[in-house]
Protein backbone atom coordinates (compact mmCIF):
# COMPACT_ATOMS: atom_id res chain seq x y z
CA UNK A 1 0.00 0.00 0.00
CA UNK A 2 0.99 3.29 -0.72
CA UNK A 3 0.66 6.09 1.54
CA UNK A 4 0.80 10.48 1.16
CA UNK A 5 -0.32 13.14 3.38
CA UNK A 6 -2.79 15.53 3.76
CA UNK A 7 -1.79 18.53 6.16
CA UNK A 8 0.61 16.23 7.74
CA UNK A 9 -1.45 13.40 8.31
CA UNK A 10 0.14 10.42 6.80
CA UNK A 11 -2.75 7.74 4.94
CA UNK A 12 -3.28 5.48 2.54
CA UNK A 13 -3.07 7.14 -1.19
CA UNK A 14 -6.14 5.12 -2.79
CA UNK A 15 -8.64 6.33 -0.43
CA UNK A 16 -7.08 10.08 0.24
CA UNK A 17 -9.50 12.65 -1.00
CA UNK A 18 -10.32 16.44 -1.00
CA UNK A 19 -13.41 18.50 -0.93
CA UNK A 20 -14.94 19.18 -3.91
CA UNK A 21 -14.65 23.03 -2.64
CA UNK A 22 -10.40 23.22 -2.34
CA UNK A 23 -9.54 25.72 -4.87
CA UNK A 24 -6.59 23.58 -6.32
CA UNK A 25 -9.58 21.70 -7.76
CA UNK A 26 -11.91 24.28 -8.88
CA UNK A 27 -9.52 26.67 -10.09
CA UNK A 28 -5.96 25.12 -10.04
CA UNK A 29 -5.24 27.60 -7.19
CA UNK A 30 -1.84 26.66 -5.86
CA UNK A 31 1.49 25.79 -6.39
CA UNK A 32 4.04 22.91 -5.84
CA UNK A 33 7.38 21.35 -5.66
CA UNK A 34 8.56 17.87 -6.82
CA UNK A 35 11.83 17.26 -5.58
CA UNK A 36 14.00 13.90 -6.59
CA UNK A 37 14.60 11.44 -3.81
CA UNK A 38 17.38 9.49 -3.97
CA UNK A 39 18.59 6.83 -1.43
CA UNK A 40 15.63 7.94 0.60
CA UNK A 41 16.90 11.26 1.07
CA UNK A 42 15.54 14.48 -0.56
CA UNK A 43 17.89 16.29 -3.24
CA UNK A 44 18.02 20.01 -3.17
CA UNK A 45 15.61 20.09 -0.52
CA UNK A 46 17.23 24.00 0.38
CA UNK A 47 16.43 25.75 -3.63
CA UNK A 48 13.06 23.52 -3.66
CA UNK A 49 11.69 25.01 -0.49
CA UNK A 50 13.06 28.67 -1.41
CA UNK A 51 11.31 28.44 -4.65
CA UNK A 52 8.00 27.17 -2.88
CA UNK A 53 8.74 30.14 -0.52
CA UNK A 54 8.72 32.57 -3.46
CA UNK A 55 5.94 30.77 -5.30
CA UNK A 56 3.17 31.08 -2.05
CA UNK A 57 4.35 34.64 -1.97
CA UNK A 58 3.88 35.41 -5.33
CA UNK A 59 0.21 33.75 -5.28
CA UNK A 60 0.18 35.32 -1.90
CA UNK A 61 -1.09 32.40 0.06
CA UNK A 62 0.28 32.90 3.80
CA UNK A 63 1.70 29.59 4.53
CA UNK A 64 4.60 28.57 6.91
CA UNK A 65 6.49 25.89 5.15
CA UNK A 66 8.57 24.46 8.37
CA UNK A 67 7.10 21.25 8.74
CA UNK A 68 7.25 19.77 5.77
CA UNK A 69 10.61 18.36 5.43
CA UNK A 70 10.09 16.17 8.08
CA UNK A 71 6.83 14.67 6.67
CA UNK A 72 8.64 13.94 3.72
CA UNK A 73 11.24 11.93 5.70
CA UNK A 74 8.50 10.27 6.83
CA UNK A 75 6.65 9.70 4.17
CA UNK A 76 9.57 7.98 2.77
CA UNK A 77 9.80 5.58 5.52
CA UNK A 78 7.00 4.75 5.99
CA UNK A 79 6.84 3.23 2.13
CA UNK A 80 10.49 2.43 2.52
CA UNK A 81 11.01 4.84 -0.89
CA UNK A 82 14.12 4.93 -2.18
CA UNK A 83 14.08 6.57 -5.64
CA UNK A 84 11.92 8.90 -7.41
CA UNK A 85 9.79 12.07 -6.66
CA UNK A 86 8.15 14.22 -4.40
CA UNK A 87 5.15 16.30 -4.54
CA UNK A 88 4.14 19.31 -2.60
CA UNK A 89 1.49 20.76 -2.82
CA UNK A 90 -0.26 23.61 -1.01
CA UNK A 91 -3.55 24.68 -2.76
CA UNK A 92 -5.05 27.76 -1.11
CA UNK A 93 -7.95 26.08 0.43
CA UNK A 94 -11.43 25.35 0.86
CA UNK A 95 -13.97 28.40 0.49
CA UNK A 96 -15.15 30.88 -2.28
CA UNK A 97 -16.87 33.55 -3.48
CA UNK A 98 -16.59 33.38 -7.18
CA UNK A 99 -12.82 33.84 -7.54
CA UNK A 100 -12.15 35.45 -4.46
CA UNK A 101 -10.64 33.22 -1.98
CA UNK A 102 -12.76 33.63 1.78
CA UNK A 103 -11.07 35.46 4.07
CA UNK A 104 -9.92 32.92 6.96
CA UNK A 105 -8.93 30.62 4.16
CA UNK A 106 -6.74 27.65 5.02
CA UNK A 107 -3.94 25.94 2.61
CA UNK A 108 -4.17 22.34 1.76
CA UNK A 109 -1.14 20.52 2.15
CA UNK A 110 -0.86 17.27 -0.09
CA UNK A 111 2.42 15.19 -0.17
CA UNK A 112 3.03 12.51 -2.64
CA UNK A 113 5.36 10.17 -3.97
CA UNK A 114 5.47 9.22 -7.52
CA UNK A 115 7.73 6.44 -9.34
CA UNK A 116 9.60 8.05 -11.72
CA UNK A 117 8.96 7.72 -15.41
CA UNK A 118 11.23 5.41 -17.56
CA UNK A 119 13.09 7.56 -19.07
CA UNK A 120 16.53 6.06 -22.16
CA UNK A 121 19.12 8.59 -22.02
CA UNK A 122 18.54 8.20 -26.18
CA UNK A 123 17.93 11.47 -27.65
CA UNK A 124 14.34 12.66 -27.98
CA UNK A 125 12.65 14.82 -30.73
CA UNK A 126 10.93 17.64 -29.89
CA UNK A 127 7.50 19.58 -31.87
CA UNK A 128 8.09 22.99 -32.50
CA UNK A 129 4.50 23.66 -30.90
CA UNK A 130 1.96 26.61 -31.47
CA UNK A 131 1.16 27.21 -28.32
CA UNK A 132 2.97 29.77 -26.55
CA UNK A 133 4.57 30.08 -23.19
CA UNK A 134 1.83 31.87 -20.64
CA UNK A 135 3.26 35.49 -20.10
CA UNK A 136 4.67 36.25 -16.55
CA UNK A 137 2.97 39.29 -16.67
CA UNK A 138 -0.04 37.59 -16.32
CA UNK A 139 1.31 34.81 -13.99
CA UNK A 140 3.97 33.77 -12.02
CA UNK A 141 5.43 31.20 -13.94
CA UNK A 142 8.62 31.58 -12.93
CA UNK A 143 7.42 29.06 -10.18
CA UNK A 144 5.11 26.16 -10.43
CA UNK A 145 1.80 27.12 -9.63
CA UNK A 146 -0.78 24.74 -10.56
CA UNK A 147 -1.92 26.18 -14.14
CA UNK A 148 -0.81 23.30 -15.45
CA UNK A 149 -3.34 22.95 -18.85
CA UNK A 150 -0.74 24.91 -20.76
CA UNK A 151 1.81 22.10 -20.19
CA UNK A 152 -0.78 19.72 -20.77
CA UNK A 153 -1.52 20.86 -24.19
CA UNK A 154 1.43 21.36 -25.23
CA UNK A 155 2.86 18.03 -24.00
CA UNK A 156 -0.40 16.05 -25.82
CA UNK A 157 0.40 18.36 -28.79
CA UNK A 158 3.87 16.59 -28.91
CA UNK A 159 2.74 13.07 -28.44
CA UNK A 160 -0.06 13.38 -31.21
CA UNK A 161 2.70 14.15 -33.26
CA UNK A 162 5.55 11.64 -31.81
CA UNK A 163 7.78 14.02 -30.20
CA UNK A 164 9.26 13.48 -27.34
CA UNK A 165 8.03 17.17 -25.81
CA UNK A 166 6.92 20.43 -27.01
CA UNK A 167 9.34 23.45 -27.09
CA UNK A 168 7.70 27.10 -26.45
CA UNK A 169 8.58 30.15 -27.21
CA UNK A 170 7.25 32.70 -25.60
CA UNK A 171 4.75 36.19 -26.65
CA UNK A 172 8.03 37.82 -28.04
CA UNK A 173 8.98 34.54 -30.06
CA UNK A 174 11.70 33.82 -27.61
CA UNK A 175 13.02 29.89 -26.65
CA UNK A 176 11.24 29.63 -23.33
CA UNK A 177 11.69 25.91 -22.25
CA UNK A 178 9.37 22.65 -22.54
CA UNK A 179 6.09 21.52 -21.17
CA UNK A 180 7.74 20.03 -18.35
CA UNK A 181 11.78 21.09 -18.78
CA UNK A 182 14.52 23.86 -19.11
CA UNK A 183 16.48 24.10 -21.99
CA UNK A 184 20.29 24.34 -23.13
CA UNK A 185 22.32 24.73 -26.32
CA UNK A 186 26.24 25.09 -26.85
CA UNK A 187 27.20 26.89 -29.86
CA UNK A 188 30.96 27.90 -30.22
CA UNK A 189 31.99 26.49 -26.67
CA UNK A 190 29.38 28.68 -24.99
CA UNK A 191 26.82 27.09 -23.02
CA UNK A 192 23.28 29.29 -23.30
CA UNK A 193 19.64 29.14 -21.95
CA UNK A 194 16.88 31.07 -21.29
CA UNK A 195 17.23 34.16 -18.98
CA UNK A 196 14.27 34.36 -16.32
CA UNK A 197 13.06 37.11 -18.10
CA UNK A 198 11.54 35.12 -20.94
CA UNK A 199 9.17 34.08 -18.66
CA UNK A 200 10.73 30.55 -17.77
CA UNK A 201 10.56 27.77 -14.95
CA UNK A 202 13.59 28.50 -12.40
CA UNK A 203 14.49 25.16 -12.41
CA UNK A 204 16.63 23.93 -9.62
CA UNK A 205 18.39 21.40 -11.88
CA UNK A 206 18.90 24.05 -14.56
CA UNK A 207 20.64 26.18 -11.38
CA UNK A 208 22.64 23.33 -10.85
CA UNK A 209 23.81 23.17 -14.47
CA UNK A 210 25.04 26.62 -14.42
CA UNK A 211 26.79 26.39 -11.75
CA UNK A 212 28.77 23.56 -12.57
CA UNK A 213 28.98 24.46 -15.91
CA UNK A 214 33.26 24.10 -17.01
CA UNK A 215 32.63 26.11 -19.83
CA UNK A 216 31.03 30.11 -20.20
CA UNK A 217 27.63 30.52 -19.77
CA UNK A 218 25.11 33.10 -20.93
CA UNK A 219 21.39 33.51 -19.79
CA UNK A 220 19.64 35.54 -22.94
CA UNK A 221 16.60 36.00 -24.95
CA UNK A 222 17.48 34.43 -28.08
CA UNK A 223 14.89 33.47 -30.64
CA UNK A 224 14.93 30.46 -33.11
CA UNK A 225 17.17 31.26 -35.56
CA UNK A 226 19.73 31.78 -32.44
CA UNK A 227 19.30 27.58 -32.08
CA UNK A 228 19.17 26.14 -35.23
CA UNK A 229 22.43 26.35 -35.74
CA UNK A 230 24.05 24.73 -32.24
CA UNK A 231 26.19 22.21 -31.86
CA UNK A 232 23.90 20.38 -28.80
CA UNK A 233 20.52 20.93 -27.35
CA UNK A 234 19.62 19.65 -24.17
CA UNK A 235 16.95 19.84 -21.77
CA UNK A 236 16.85 19.40 -18.26
CA UNK A 237 14.50 18.76 -14.75
CA UNK A 238 14.59 16.49 -11.74
CA UNK A 239 12.81 13.79 -13.18
CA UNK A 240 15.21 13.47 -16.76
CA UNK A 241 18.27 14.83 -15.34
CA UNK A 242 19.87 15.81 -18.75
CA UNK A 243 18.68 15.25 -21.98
CA UNK A 244 19.88 15.90 -25.85
CA UNK A 245 17.67 16.42 -28.39
CA UNK A 246 17.86 14.70 -31.80
CA UNK A 247 15.72 16.61 -34.00
CA UNK A 248 13.33 19.71 -33.75
CA UNK A 249 10.08 18.71 -35.51
CA UNK A 250 8.36 19.79 -38.24
CA UNK A 251 11.01 21.86 -39.25
CA UNK A 252 13.39 19.00 -39.28
CA UNK A 253 16.66 20.71 -37.78
CA UNK A 254 18.63 17.81 -36.57
CA UNK A 255 21.23 18.02 -33.91
CA UNK A 256 24.06 15.07 -33.33
CA UNK A 257 26.16 15.58 -30.49
CA UNK A 258 25.66 14.26 -26.79
CA UNK A 259 28.61 14.94 -25.43
CA UNK A 260 27.40 17.87 -23.30
CA UNK A 261 24.46 15.44 -22.17
CA UNK A 262 26.73 13.02 -20.71
CA UNK A 263 29.13 15.41 -19.17
CA UNK A 264 26.54 17.42 -16.98
CA UNK A 265 24.96 14.12 -16.08
CA UNK A 266 28.03 13.07 -14.51
CA UNK A 267 28.28 16.76 -13.55
CA UNK A 268 24.95 16.36 -11.52
CA UNK A 269 25.23 12.63 -10.33
CA UNK A 270 28.44 13.61 -8.17
CA UNK B 1 -28.46 20.06 3.97
CA UNK B 2 -27.20 20.92 0.50
CA UNK B 3 -26.37 18.28 -2.26
CA UNK B 4 -24.09 18.30 -5.45
CA UNK B 5 -23.63 16.00 -7.73
CA UNK B 6 -20.37 14.20 -8.94
CA UNK B 7 -20.80 11.21 -12.09
CA UNK B 8 -24.14 12.16 -12.14
CA UNK B 9 -24.11 10.52 -8.10
CA UNK B 10 -26.74 12.81 -6.15
CA UNK B 11 -24.78 13.23 -2.59
CA UNK B 12 -24.66 15.62 0.16
CA UNK B 13 -21.85 18.69 -0.49
CA UNK B 14 -20.50 18.54 2.83
CA UNK B 15 -19.12 15.34 2.56
CA UNK B 16 -18.49 15.23 -1.27
CA UNK B 17 -14.72 14.92 -2.12
CA UNK B 18 -12.69 14.03 -4.86
CA UNK B 19 -9.56 12.07 -5.43
CA UNK B 20 -5.89 13.82 -4.71
CA UNK B 21 -4.99 12.29 -8.22
CA UNK B 22 -7.51 13.90 -10.07
CA UNK B 23 -6.45 16.25 -12.88
CA UNK B 24 -8.37 19.14 -11.98
CA UNK B 25 -6.96 19.28 -7.96
CA UNK B 26 -2.82 18.61 -9.84
CA UNK B 27 -3.41 21.05 -12.51
CA UNK B 28 -6.90 22.93 -12.73
CA UNK B 29 -6.85 20.43 -15.69
CA UNK B 30 -10.64 20.89 -16.92
CA UNK B 31 -13.16 23.70 -17.76
CA UNK B 32 -16.62 24.57 -16.29
CA UNK B 33 -19.84 26.47 -16.85
CA UNK B 34 -21.78 28.75 -14.79
CA UNK B 35 -25.46 29.33 -15.50
CA UNK B 36 -28.00 31.16 -13.53
CA UNK B 37 -31.35 29.14 -12.17
CA UNK B 38 -34.26 31.26 -12.25
CA UNK B 39 -37.43 30.35 -10.53
CA UNK B 40 -36.20 26.56 -10.81
CA UNK B 41 -35.32 26.34 -14.06
CA UNK B 42 -31.78 26.53 -15.91
CA UNK B 43 -31.40 30.31 -17.70
CA UNK B 44 -29.71 30.16 -21.19
CA UNK B 45 -29.23 26.36 -20.86
CA UNK B 46 -28.32 25.84 -24.93
CA UNK B 47 -25.81 28.47 -25.42
CA UNK B 48 -24.01 27.56 -22.59
CA UNK B 49 -23.81 23.68 -23.18
CA UNK B 50 -22.60 24.95 -26.90
CA UNK B 51 -19.84 27.01 -24.68
CA UNK B 52 -18.96 23.82 -23.06
CA UNK B 53 -18.97 21.47 -25.93
CA UNK B 54 -16.27 24.34 -27.65
CA UNK B 55 -14.02 23.90 -24.17
CA UNK B 56 -13.92 20.70 -23.96
CA UNK B 57 -12.99 20.34 -27.38
CA UNK B 58 -10.41 23.23 -27.23
CA UNK B 59 -8.75 21.37 -24.40
CA UNK B 60 -8.75 18.02 -26.13
CA UNK B 61 -11.17 16.19 -23.17
CA UNK B 62 -13.59 13.91 -24.97
CA UNK B 63 -17.04 13.73 -23.07
CA UNK B 64 -20.45 13.36 -23.91
CA UNK B 65 -22.36 16.08 -22.30
CA UNK B 66 -26.32 14.84 -22.82
CA UNK B 67 -26.80 13.40 -19.79
CA UNK B 68 -26.38 16.88 -17.94
CA UNK B 69 -29.53 18.83 -18.27
CA UNK B 70 -31.01 15.84 -16.26
CA UNK B 71 -28.95 15.81 -13.74
CA UNK B 72 -29.11 19.13 -12.81
CA UNK B 73 -33.08 19.91 -13.02
CA UNK B 74 -32.79 16.50 -10.17
CA UNK B 75 -30.20 18.47 -8.57
CA UNK B 76 -32.89 21.52 -8.35
CA UNK B 77 -35.39 19.38 -7.66
CA UNK B 78 -33.67 17.83 -4.44
CA UNK B 79 -32.38 20.81 -3.64
CA UNK B 80 -35.94 22.49 -3.74
CA UNK B 81 -33.42 25.78 -5.19
CA UNK B 82 -35.10 28.34 -6.50
CA UNK B 83 -32.78 31.45 -7.66
CA UNK B 84 -28.87 31.05 -8.11
CA UNK B 85 -25.87 30.04 -10.04
CA UNK B 86 -25.08 25.76 -10.92
CA UNK B 87 -21.34 25.13 -12.02
CA UNK B 88 -20.91 22.30 -14.53
CA UNK B 89 -17.51 21.22 -14.00
CA UNK B 90 -15.48 18.63 -16.13
CA UNK B 91 -12.03 18.15 -14.95
CA UNK B 92 -10.14 15.60 -17.11
CA UNK B 93 -9.86 12.52 -14.59
CA UNK B 94 -7.45 11.05 -12.69
CA UNK B 95 -4.24 9.21 -13.73
CA UNK B 96 -0.84 11.23 -15.21
CA UNK B 97 2.67 10.91 -15.85
CA UNK B 98 3.71 14.04 -15.27
CA UNK B 99 1.96 16.44 -17.29
CA UNK B 100 0.61 13.78 -19.54
CA UNK B 101 -2.89 12.20 -18.88
CA UNK B 102 -3.31 8.58 -18.95
CA UNK B 103 -4.36 6.75 -22.17
CA UNK B 104 -7.60 5.66 -20.35
CA UNK B 105 -8.43 8.63 -18.39
CA UNK B 106 -12.13 9.25 -17.86
CA UNK B 107 -13.73 12.78 -17.20
CA UNK B 108 -15.18 13.73 -13.39
CA UNK B 109 -18.14 15.92 -13.67
CA UNK B 110 -19.26 17.56 -10.48
CA UNK B 111 -22.19 20.19 -10.52
CA UNK B 112 -23.08 22.89 -7.67
CA UNK B 113 -25.46 24.72 -6.75
CA UNK B 114 -24.73 28.21 -5.47
CA UNK B 115 -26.23 31.22 -3.98
CA UNK B 116 -25.87 34.30 -6.02
CA UNK B 117 -23.42 36.90 -4.20
CA UNK B 118 -25.59 39.94 -3.14
CA UNK B 119 -24.70 42.53 -5.18
CA UNK B 120 -26.24 45.87 -5.51
CA UNK B 121 -27.40 47.85 -8.13
CA UNK B 122 -25.02 50.74 -7.15
CA UNK B 123 -22.37 51.55 -9.41
CA UNK B 124 -18.71 49.95 -8.81
CA UNK B 125 -15.02 50.95 -8.88
CA UNK B 126 -12.46 48.97 -11.14
CA UNK B 127 -9.15 48.88 -10.74
CA UNK B 128 -6.45 48.89 -13.72
CA UNK B 129 -4.47 46.30 -12.69
CA UNK B 130 -0.80 45.52 -14.09
CA UNK B 131 -1.65 41.66 -14.25
CA UNK B 132 -1.92 41.08 -18.01
CA UNK B 133 -5.30 38.37 -19.34
CA UNK B 134 -3.63 35.34 -20.44
CA UNK B 135 -2.93 35.28 -24.32
CA UNK B 136 -5.26 33.25 -26.56
CA UNK B 137 -2.62 31.80 -27.87
CA UNK B 138 -1.55 29.95 -24.69
CA UNK B 139 -4.73 29.00 -23.47
CA UNK B 140 -7.86 28.96 -25.17
CA UNK B 141 -9.25 31.29 -22.25
CA UNK B 142 -12.59 32.27 -24.73
CA UNK B 143 -13.73 29.33 -22.45
CA UNK B 144 -14.03 28.40 -19.03
CA UNK B 145 -11.54 26.79 -18.21
CA UNK B 146 -10.10 25.62 -14.50
CA UNK B 147 -7.17 28.13 -15.10
CA UNK B 148 -8.50 30.14 -12.51
CA UNK B 149 -5.23 31.98 -10.91
CA UNK B 150 -4.70 34.83 -13.10
CA UNK B 151 -8.66 36.00 -12.17
CA UNK B 152 -8.17 35.13 -8.88
CA UNK B 153 -4.89 36.98 -8.42
CA UNK B 154 -6.58 39.72 -10.38
CA UNK B 155 -9.70 40.10 -7.97
CA UNK B 156 -7.17 40.21 -4.82
CA UNK B 157 -5.79 42.76 -6.33
CA UNK B 158 -9.09 44.65 -6.93
CA UNK B 159 -9.54 44.07 -3.37
CA UNK B 160 -6.42 45.48 -2.03
CA UNK B 161 -7.37 48.57 -3.32
CA UNK B 162 -10.65 48.82 -2.49
CA UNK B 163 -12.38 48.31 -5.57
CA UNK B 164 -15.05 46.00 -7.05
CA UNK B 165 -12.82 44.37 -9.61
CA UNK B 166 -9.92 44.80 -11.56
CA UNK B 167 -9.93 45.53 -15.40
CA UNK B 168 -7.41 43.63 -17.41
CA UNK B 169 -5.74 44.29 -20.56
CA UNK B 170 -4.17 41.81 -23.02
CA UNK B 171 -0.26 41.86 -23.87
CA UNK B 172 -0.84 43.93 -26.59
CA UNK B 173 -2.96 46.70 -23.97
CA UNK B 174 -6.29 45.95 -25.22
CA UNK B 175 -8.91 46.27 -23.04
CA UNK B 176 -10.12 42.74 -22.39
CA UNK B 177 -12.59 42.24 -19.43
CA UNK B 178 -12.51 41.95 -15.59
CA UNK B 179 -11.40 38.94 -13.45
CA UNK B 180 -14.91 37.23 -14.12
CA UNK B 181 -17.12 39.86 -16.25
CA UNK B 182 -17.41 40.81 -19.70
CA UNK B 183 -17.25 44.93 -20.21
CA UNK B 184 -19.12 47.12 -22.35
CA UNK B 185 -18.77 50.80 -23.06
CA UNK B 186 -20.87 53.54 -24.95
CA UNK B 187 -19.94 56.23 -26.90
CA UNK B 188 -21.66 58.85 -29.51
CA UNK B 189 -24.34 56.40 -29.24
CA UNK B 190 -22.54 53.41 -29.82
CA UNK B 191 -21.99 50.78 -28.09
CA UNK B 192 -18.80 48.86 -27.86
CA UNK B 193 -17.32 45.43 -26.67
CA UNK B 194 -14.27 43.91 -27.01
CA UNK B 195 -13.36 41.56 -29.90
CA UNK B 196 -13.26 37.67 -28.99
CA UNK B 197 -9.88 38.25 -30.71
CA UNK B 198 -8.68 40.46 -28.13
CA UNK B 199 -8.93 37.29 -26.03
CA UNK B 200 -12.20 37.66 -24.03
CA UNK B 201 -14.14 34.79 -22.19
CA UNK B 202 -17.19 34.43 -24.83
CA UNK B 203 -20.07 35.26 -22.25
CA UNK B 204 -23.44 34.28 -23.10
CA UNK B 205 -24.78 37.46 -21.17
CA UNK B 206 -22.48 39.83 -23.35
CA UNK B 207 -24.26 37.22 -26.52
CA UNK B 208 -27.71 38.70 -24.74
CA UNK B 209 -26.88 41.82 -24.97
CA UNK B 210 -25.10 42.00 -28.00
CA UNK B 211 -28.29 40.30 -29.37
CA UNK B 212 -30.90 42.80 -27.92
CA UNK B 213 -29.07 46.03 -28.18
CA UNK B 214 -31.33 48.61 -29.35
CA UNK B 215 -28.21 51.07 -30.49
CA UNK B 216 -25.40 49.99 -32.75
CA UNK B 217 -23.66 47.62 -31.41
CA UNK B 218 -19.67 47.26 -32.31
CA UNK B 219 -16.57 43.93 -31.23
CA UNK B 220 -13.71 46.28 -31.32
CA UNK B 221 -10.20 45.92 -30.42
CA UNK B 222 -9.83 49.06 -28.00
CA UNK B 223 -7.34 50.55 -26.00
CA UNK B 224 -7.50 52.48 -22.38
CA UNK B 225 -7.50 55.45 -24.29
CA UNK B 226 -11.10 54.59 -26.41
CA UNK B 227 -12.97 54.15 -23.19
CA UNK B 228 -11.81 56.97 -20.59
CA UNK B 229 -13.95 59.31 -22.95
CA UNK B 230 -17.19 57.00 -22.71
CA UNK B 231 -20.50 58.28 -21.53
CA UNK B 232 -21.22 55.15 -19.74
CA UNK B 233 -18.94 51.54 -18.97
CA UNK B 234 -20.85 48.53 -17.59
CA UNK B 235 -19.83 45.02 -16.84
CA UNK B 236 -22.08 42.07 -17.62
CA UNK B 237 -22.14 38.11 -16.19
CA UNK B 238 -24.63 35.79 -15.10
CA UNK B 239 -24.26 36.64 -11.62
CA UNK B 240 -24.54 40.16 -11.41
CA UNK B 241 -26.03 40.84 -14.77
CA UNK B 242 -25.37 44.36 -15.89
CA UNK B 243 -23.30 46.89 -13.58
CA UNK B 244 -22.24 50.14 -14.44
CA UNK B 245 -18.84 51.23 -13.54
CA UNK B 246 -18.25 54.78 -11.31
CA UNK B 247 -14.77 55.23 -11.32
CA UNK B 248 -11.37 53.14 -12.86
CA UNK B 249 -8.78 53.43 -10.27
CA UNK B 250 -5.58 54.36 -10.11
CA UNK B 251 -6.48 57.06 -12.91
CA UNK B 252 -9.57 58.86 -10.94
CA UNK B 253 -11.54 58.29 -14.34
CA UNK B 254 -15.07 58.77 -14.22
CA UNK B 255 -18.51 57.78 -15.34
CA UNK B 256 -21.70 59.38 -14.05
CA UNK B 257 -24.14 57.67 -16.33
CA UNK B 258 -26.20 54.28 -15.66
CA UNK B 259 -28.88 54.79 -18.26
CA UNK B 260 -27.27 52.28 -20.07
CA UNK B 261 -27.30 49.85 -16.73
CA UNK B 262 -30.85 50.15 -16.14
CA UNK B 263 -31.98 49.77 -20.14
CA UNK B 264 -29.84 46.05 -20.49
CA UNK B 265 -30.72 45.00 -16.95
CA UNK B 266 -34.49 45.24 -18.16
CA UNK B 267 -33.85 43.82 -21.51
CA UNK B 268 -32.43 40.80 -20.01
CA UNK B 269 -35.37 40.10 -17.84
CA UNK B 270 -37.54 40.10 -19.53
Amino acid sequence: MKYCSINYKIQPEDKATISINERGFLFGDGVFETCRIVNKKIYDYSPHLERLKCGLKAIKIDFATSKIQKNVRDLIKINNFKNGIVRIYISRGSGSFGYSPKKDIKPLIVIQLKDLAICSQEPVNLWLSDITKISNKSLPVNFKIAQGLNSTLAKIDAQENNCFDSLLLNNFGEICETSSANIFWVKGGVLYTPHEKCGILLGTTRKRIINSSPIETREVQANLNDIFDAEEIFLSNVSIGVLSIKKILPKGISFKSTYYQELFQNLLST
